[in-house]
């Protein structure tokens, strides 16, 4: 057996949640267009079949996106053989795999690390491959175990923890991501903590994913609606708030799913502190503030339908502003791989500069 | 023709959109649990049949189910007869009644006044109550015109306003109940406003009701979640919010729907307008606070289901806390039929003590 299939046997063997792993020889990737509803594998052969699951979101997540890239150039190398034209296949491959997210900085750096671990005399390549790919996968899990650590200690036994979306291991490398990797670690070390999930209309990521991970990882929790949370601060249930992050601007703006800015100004006004766990390399330290981000609207499709269906007058207009910016001056803190940033965010951010690593 | 019906009639030339009333000298209620799908009338033949329609909830909104009590103390005085006999099938009436909703203030006080109409001597009882009935329906229409006017006052040509859930005609006497008397005469006014309703999680009103209504009334609007306000108020698209009332403490805090609270906190740290409108009847001038108030729970399975279906992992737990509190600090105007009240709200709101009108 490979020394990853060796590695990936011992994950699943403690419990990690892997998006994109082999199985027996068989890479195999969670689809999460079927969560809830059945938790299910789909075969992937080749890494034009791993391009068309990332186009058709049936993976998603920066982390896990990254990880595609590890997967996607060991498939192509089995594929390619040796020397120049072996070179030349795992070229293309990697240029097909950027192509499928060309601003997924996590993805675009896993494929070049891969890429660089091409032997110079062109012999051995899948062997080399798959041996760099052991190094980015232990690497990425020390990672999401050092985020969480760096987390967990900043939640208490008892705490009720609010968030919102998804920020899990199936977004990520397997342990729990961003987010749920610091309430994992939290519920790892015998903390007693109740998550309320926020559903998070309209894609409704918190109700379909989030819980489906809380529940796998034996963590209490309840669903509310995205409204919801200002009440159950107002009435003392949640002692803090965690959430991922899309985007950090250089002064410290989060950019985040849609409706985190409300969250947060509602424990602002309860004196309930507000986290993003994030990584070193999602900071965008060109962007100077986050209002200097454009948004992107999706289709209203999503707010018009639920499973289909209509949900208002057919024939009505909406609007799907698919994320919101969450001023610096309403976060607590940035729980990052390097520690927890605090305020003033500028300076913290800046010190991390140069220094990201790849999750 | 009876003058009821004269003046119904009249009342539907207008355009108002009356949730029960008389067609052909049929009583009718539009059944609010087909929209959006399809706008349907209800045929009600007696006070039994209303109050089973009132427990079912194809009627609701307190305007509405005061309504009801108007219109059920007519069938139940058609069927009664004249004499004591005649005056104990009416006190039986309104007894079951109000029943339906045993703390609608507005449903117990025009049971009251129709009982009030029985003449003494016990004849002519029938044509009494529907003499009475005009009266009530008159003022109650009057009630909503004049709270438009003095809410229309605060909007301006070009405004943005987000409503949250249902607060229209459907709930009210047929003009546009509260928030929508607001909007609705700021639209007949000729002032061009665009409305954002926000959907209303967990039972959707904002998007199957308030939607409905702004199209009937022919106001241009634009569906959101809730979790998208305090976006779309960043990116300077709202200039007023507006939302109706389920109560409001002495001291000014608002309970209205759950989600209430979150917008009016995106309002005030954007410098947007936050207004209720609401009737000198729904100020519970017990409740010194809002914190005071016990906010029910109601059914978790609006949350974990749309349209019947399973949104989230099956089994899971949900919350439906079925109101909020919003701080009076947080609102900038209390709209009333008696004009708008301004901070400080407790001296305000203790001025209407003892003049509430009934809507």
């Amino acid at each position: 057996m490979s020394r990853l299939q060796t590695l990936t046997d011992e994950w699943v063997g403690q419990g990690l949640l892997l998006p994109i792993h082999f199985r027996d020889g068989q890479l195999v990737i969670v689809d999460q267009l079927a969560l809830p509803d059945r938790f299910e594998y789909l075969e992937i052969d080749s890494a034009e079949d791993l391009c068309a699951a990332i186009r058709r979101m049936v993976i998603r997540g920066s982390g896990a996106i990254g990880t595609c890239g590890v997967y996607g150039m060991i498939l192509a190398a089995r594929g390619a053989g040796d020397g120049e034209s072996g070179r030349r296949s795992l070229q293309q491959a990697a240029a097909a795999l950027k192509s499928t997210r060309p601003t997924a900085i996590n993805l675009h750096k896993t494929v070049d690390e891969m890429l660089g671990a091409i032997p110079a005399d062109g012999r051995g390549m899948a062997a080399a491959l798959e041996e760099r790919a052991c190094t980015i996968l232990e690497r990425q899990l020390r990672f999401e175990q050092q985020l969480g650590e760096y987390g967990a200690a900043l939640l208490r036994d008892g705490d009720g923890i609010l968030t919102h979306c998804h920020s899990g291991a199936l977004a990520g490398s397997g342990y729990g991501g961003r987010a749920l990797s610091v309430l994992r670690k939290a519920h790892e070390q015998g903390k007693q903590i109740h998550v309320y999930s926020s559903e998070t209309r309209p894609y409704l990521q918190g109700a379909r994913i989030t819980v489906f991970e809380l529940q796998r990882f034996g963590i209490e929790h309840t669903l509310i609606t995205d409204g919801m949370s200002g009440h159950l601060m107002r009435l003392g249930r949640v002692q803090a708030c965690l959430v991922g992050s899309d985007r950090v601007a250089a002064n410290g703006d989060l950019i985040n799913k849609v409706g985190t800015y409300m969250h947060a100004l509602a424990a602002h006004d309860n004196g309930v502190p507000f986290y993003t766990a994030t990584s070193s390399h999602t900071i965008d330290h060109q962007l100077a503030t986050g209002l200097d981000h454009q948004v992107e609207f999706r289709s209203a499709d999503e707010v018009t339908h639920v499973h289909g269906r209509w949900i208002t007058v057919p024939g009505t207009d909406a609007l799907y502003p698919s994320f919101d910016v969450t001023p610096h001056r309403l976060l607590s803190g940035i729980i990052t791989e390097a520690g927890v940033l605090r305020a003033p965010f500028t300076d913290a951010l800046r010190s991390l500069r140069g220094q990201e690593t790849t999750s």
